[in-house]
């Protein structure tokens, strides 16, 4: 369910990009319920200057490397649940894609049930109701 | 109002992509009470390996067409009009762009009326009340 | 704060679409309360055809140099507060990138506190209570 869109500098290298996308999708795995199979990644290049990133917001360092990883799911989740995803895209990102924890942005956003369509146009997570 | 993302293959012809961003429209319009002429889309097209997408999830099997449509619109759409509107998008990207609907992917965002501009400034749905 | 994604048509010369850039983030700071250093902003340059954008909707003349601003910040701004937002972007937009009015569009999507997350792998405007 998880759509997650993810926004890199061409500087990176593609194999570390892809170690990024699999440390997303393993820490929402990790922390947040999501299926292992339920996963759903837009990856997209950008020349510098098309992913501005501040240098020092919240007394943050970031670096021609910054990343900013954008996930929407459904509600649901709590703010410890979210916390700890944070930690472990940032955990992973480091160890997995040599990524600066300063470097990884994450930005959710939540809609319903009724809001995803998996293919065959079918609404999977709030089928119609089968009259008795 | 609503604005529509699609990300598709770069495999894919230009004159498929076409075909399902008309299709996703018409749909919209069909199903949603859209107006014929609100239509504002965004088409990305991606090299393989940038566009993940699960082969297998809840059962549905996704090959290398398949494509994701991400549509924000104003809250106030039934759970019904939402499935409808997933019916119709799966069957005119069949019909029309020659798509599996297993390789049709749908997500909504929803906002409300004073979240939209379309343009000069003003806040179309949402416009200011004249004192009296 | 605000994650600012900004879709041009290749045709607009980088040096306009910088100041656009621009634009939106001193409108964001004048009107909505956003910090001067909270800026966060992709940017990504279409070729004719791939940014569809109706030419007359709601009475508006829009021209090949429609350009569509998305951003994404924190529940909490009123109608008011958005409208000025709307007429600052439109107004820095023609002062500093001549984009016409018209060829202006914004859209909102708002979310929660915890759901942003800065670097450093913590939720920023959600940080965890400590114990007393």
């Amino acid at each position: 369910m998880p759509l997650v869109q993810i926004d890199v500098p061409a500087l990176l290298a593609p194999e570390r990009v892809r170690a990024l996308a699999d440390a997303v999708h393993d820490a929402l795995v990790a922390t947040v319920g999501v299926p292992p199979a339920d996963r759903f990644q837009v990856i997209r290049r950008h020349q510098s200057g098309d992913l501005l990133v501040d240098p020092a917001y919240l007394g943050i360092a970031r670096g021609p490397e910054a990343v900013i990883v954008a996930i929407a799911f459904r509600r649901g989740r709590t703010d410890e649940q979210k916390r700890a995803l944070y930690r472990a895209i940032a955990a992973g990102a480091a160890l997995e894609a040599e990524l600066r924890p300063e470097d990884v942005m994450v930005v959710l956003t939540e809609n319903g049930p009724a809001d995803w369509s998996f293919g065959r146009g079918v609404a999977q997570y709030a089928a119609e109701a089968v009259p008795a």
